[in-house]
């Protein structure tokens, strides 16, 4: 018997609405389902074990937090927008009762992307490490001062960037913060880290994109605060002489698609307006 | 008998053995100084009345925040350059004795730049207003999350940006935070105001040059905390609401030039390097 | 009696007419009009003198030659705009009707937008000299092989651009080529050049906001052919060793204007999506 | 025994000179070398089979013809500088005579880099297909008018550009054209296609990186010449109509690396001064 977890935005009604008419279809279908509000971490972990879908109803920041608080158990997640029109999600609220009996079926393919893992060291000791879907950024805290961020790759260095931030993306994560700050779109499923500076001063402003296997160390220069931020949801002040760990995660995001393998060409320019 | 004001930075010695040598130089032409550190803003406008020209000793940094101190005393500027090649000093430290006769005889021209106005609304209430020769800056705060800045040009909406935050530069100011942000330098002495955003969000990117007498209101949302930054050295906590409003300042900026009028292509390069 | 030039675009059939159907109305108000190919530069000219206003019937393009052929004339131009949604239009088919009377009457501010001269120099002698309401672009011919820009402004080296080419723009002309080359929107009634380089090869890409006093000069140097572009409209060849010199028309283009004074900013963003 | 080829750029004497030494060198390690003009493809071709390295004398511009003429023999290259400081080359000629018995050794590594294969397709029939190493660029010809390429991946429609030209460039070539046109730096050995557009209209001009098994399709439609330019070196006059495939080559380039593997990031900066 299958088991799907319905993850809903606690601040949007119509999502746990819409979640609930899910659970009693797929119930129809002998699926039983969970619920749980997307940001209760501990209780979607403690579900996660067991289950083989996920279906989460928000916008793209939902579809994201999901990602990461399940990275671990590579569940398929299926995501319902209920946001602006993002990048990421499936379908849209109207297409989903027409859906169930194909997603219990399984006619449905898996798209794998790439995620990020991050660590923190202080003091030569790891103090933090995260996954991330779309970006890890090191950046200027509440005082508007140029951060220095002496940067190595694979050991060797590349250059300090003095600007706002650092953005090390993945390639889902390049239509997000890393568009904004001038970098380009790679296309979703390969497997690349995006370096992307945000408004950096009279150093090289081009964003560089670079194999999955490289790693990348932000050693961290700064006389006022600064932060470490995961896919633009969870920060961490950082302080001078930490440095930031990034490379690609053995763990991977897989992607619900009912649609065509192209897909994502095919919206690219709408999504962007 | 004339009287000068030499501006030295406290942090560097350097500075203040310099102001000694030319306080010195200058009392044999018989010229008054007096010598105060450039962050003592409270001394230096006591001293400001009878004084006819100020020297600074030290980098951009320190001159920016001297005409930002005196802007409403018109007095002259003469920067002497101990920091990194900048754009806004005229000497550097070996030229200055060579120069101190020239200056004692008034054989300079005066270049005047626009300076900026800017005023905080909370709740229609003026809060707080500043001068500014670079930029007023609407940015985020601590959280690296976007800034919804809604913006009038002359009472007219243009756009709401999201983003990072809304830079409005000076042309002094448009080879300051505006040119990391990806805007275009104006020559210096131009009457213009540059509005840039700081990493837009799906929004138009493109800088905008407006007339001297535009009046820019910039309408902050957010549910974090935000800031205003003046010339990147005077931070102010914004709400939610706050509403800034930046023009062209009455007051102008008058840096003594010993050079060529069109010393500013001759170095643009060089300095940008 | 008031005299109207109207100048319809050869080959949209509606705007000849629609052109018919003004002259009649114009006439019903007491007004002389005569109508004209604005391609014809010859018949323009010559019914130009004594002529109190210009209606074009066309897209932007058409706005642009007109104020071109006639910018010794200094004549009002209102355009009825038949293209894409443009910058320079100011009244829609479905309006001009509408306004006929109020444009007999006078009801209507002029909206001065400064103009460009450019000449261009061979073996010392002027060969060529033009009008621009856009821009004046120094580029490579056929062959895609940068041409190499050797850039004065007023007598000072600039810097040597190694580029596709280099754009010479008014304020007017910020929202074409240059927009697209990467430059600012300026505020169309500014009195400034813009130098934008296009595609430039590790050579500083930001363009460079002048004031309306300075005199440009590209020096061109290229194993290939280069050509000037005025406006997008007019093509001149251009050998090794040209110099092309722009700087400010004495003659201003008149735009005559029947909404609002801040009307750009009110539709700036639309017109650029 | 074995066999190297020395190619030589013709309007370079140095490089004729050094070959020459080099020749002699080899000589005396029991290697037999010819020697020929790099530009002269049919002598190379007739040499490459039995030969077991080129050796170019050169800038950048030579080894990426080299590349491009001996692509289907897979043979592997060493680039020795006599141009500006380029990003391909791997000795500087000072360095060359200590190097050639660990070359003759067979002390190295090779480095595979990806190339491109484009078609052009007339009225349905192939008229011509190339191989590139840096990119494939669809352009505006003589005239400097926009050209509209109707752009497709894997047969999806992703936009039409209306633009200067639209680059497919290779991981190798972002550093060539697309960087100029503000494109993004990609690893050299990736396996990537990259689209970038040169100074697009009002169409988004974000760059985008592609799978290696993508095929990107741009059909041109324009009323003036246009062209296609292979590399920067190769032309073809392009007209209305005309449809330009771009996919991964079957044949990779192979650069011969004396240093260490992570040498692009150390020199990087230097390389885009």
């Amino acid at each position: 018997m299958k088991r799907f977890g319905l993850l809903h935005h606690p601040k949007i009604s119509a999502s746990q609405t819409l979640a609930q008419e899910v659970e009693a279809s797929l119930r129809s279908y002998g699926v039983v389902a969970w619920q749980a509000s997307a940001w209760d971490e501990a209780e979607v972990l403690r579900q996660a074990p067991g289950t083989d879908l996920l279906i989460t109803f928000g916008g793209d920041g939902t579809i994201v937090r999901t990602a990461r608080i399940v990275a671990a158990h590579h569940l398929p997640i299926l995501g319902v927008n209920l946001g602006r029109l993002g990048f990421l999600a499936e379908l849209q609220p109207a297409q989903v009762q027409d859906k169930i009996e194909a997603l219990v079926d399984g006619q449905y393919w898996l798209e794998e992307r790439m995620m990020l893992y991050a660590e923190v060291k202080r003091e030569r000791r790891i103090v933090h490490s995260y996954e991330a879907l779309n970006d890890v950024v090191v950046s200027r805290g509440r005082i508007a001062r140029v951060v220095r961020v002496e940067t190595y790759v694979d050991g060797q260095y590349l250059t300090t960037y003095v600007a706002d931030g650092v953005i090390v993306a993945s390639p889902t994560g390049s239509t997000a913060y890393s568009l904004a700050a001038g970098g380009p779109i790679l296309e979703p499923t390969l497997f690349n880290l995006l370096l992307t500076p945000v408004a950096p001063h009279l150093t090289v402003a081009t964003a560089l994109v670079l194999p999955s296997t490289a790693h990348v160390h932000l050693g961290l220069s700064t006389e006022y605060e600064a932060s470490l931020t995961i896919d633009g949801q969870v920060d961490l002040p950082l302080v001078d002489g930490d440095v930031v760990t990034v490379a690609a995660s053995s763990n991977v995001c897989r992607f619900v698609r009912m649609g065509e393998r192209n897909y994502f060409y095919k919206t690219l320019l709408e999504r962007l307006r």
